[in-house]
């Protein structure tokens, strides 16, 4: 597998910025894009559940209709591509079902040697009241954001992470009433416009000393 | 800037795994680690708040005592470096006037001429119960458990994140009671042991299609 270099990693995240103003008339070449959406599908979460839809906003139509549900946001319609993060609402036993037969089947393992796993699973879950469930895969969605946004800028490709927008509203437009999942955060991804003179800023980050602590 | 190619990219996060058994003895470079720091510090937040402490446990007996409060899992102690996120428990009035003079002194701008955005902050902040800050927060923890996941794979470093902690008896040992802060998740890192079979198993995800939606 290659490797970059530790500089090179870093470098391309101070590149990184919340882009404010993204070009509209440039689109990600169909073989990026593919990768990005393999960076979805390939993110981590607890016990493998993968409690997240990712919606890729195409339709025009639809993109002006979020825009208004994200107090106007430029980059929800300018951007080459919008996703929308949902979360599963809840973790329900066909949830833990049909990853354990997926499990399963991938690692060719037969179901009463994941039994263990499975019972383990159930009884975390299980102990959680309903919101918490949802909350916790609400977290786990943020981790997809977390290496979506990473791995855009490690292939040169600008994002800008959407909260400030109405989650009921955009669960409404696209369908996601009554779906058992909800809209967390959206994302917009494209390439950075000239005329976006927040990109020159520097980054503003806290000191190094005061966000890491070594218990030594 | 590096640009890298995005299946170089996917190869990486193809190759990274929930690690189960690290080489207690290989230890990563200073270099290296120095980068994997400033991956934390560079995370994206909301409002750019960073509400966060990454702490770093160097002290053996330390991780020995955390390894009890994690199921006896053996990343705890063996892994090269392990880290732990904890989230701001907050945010008070004094974290939003501590960042926009940081974003003021940064970028060289007056405070008068931020005021309209730190009064945006405020008014969405004071419309939260303090609950939901401390949940809005610890998403935000979650993005930067991303960057961290996705920037080592680049990098060759293989991580475990955990979950399966007893955040409180965390805060306990590490000293975060009454600081405003509080134990969120936790990562393992370092470099996979030749006796980790988990590592040839196959990465089982659900297909693309069930979990990426395009809405056109």
């Amino acid at each position: 597998m290659p490797e970059f270099t530790p500089e090179s990693v870093v470098s391309a995240l101070r590149w990184r910025y919340a882009t404010k103003h993204f070009q509209a008339d440039r689109k990600i070449p169909a073989e990026t894009w593919a990768a990005l959406e393999e960076t979805l599908v390939l993110t981590p979460s607890s016990f493998g559940l993968q409690p997240w839809k990712f919606l890729v906003i195409e339709n025009p139509d639809v993109r002006a209709a979020l825009r208004e549900k994200s107090w106007g946001q430029g980059q929800v319609t300018d951007a080459s591509h919008l996703v929308v993060f949902a979360t599963r609402t809840d973790v329900s036993q066909e949830d833990i079902d049909n990853w354990v037969s997926k499990l399963s089947e991938v690692q060719s393992t037969p179901a009463e040697a994941l039994a263990p796993m499975k019972g383990m699973i159930e009884g975390f879950v299980g102990s959680m009241p309903v919101e918490a469930r949802q909350a916790w895969n609400t977290r786990q969605v943020y981790i997809a954001l977390g290496q979506f946004m990473t791995a855009a800028a490690l292939m040169g490709v600008d994002t800008c992470p959407l909260e400030g927008l109405d989650p009921s509203a955009y669960d409404e437009i696209l369908g996601l009433k009554e779906s058992g999942y909800a809209t967390a955060v959206a994302c917009a991804v494209g390439y950075r416009s000239e005329s976006d003179h927040t990109a020159a800023r520097p980054k503003a980050r806290f000191d190094a000393g005061q966000l890491i602590e070594k218990i030594s």
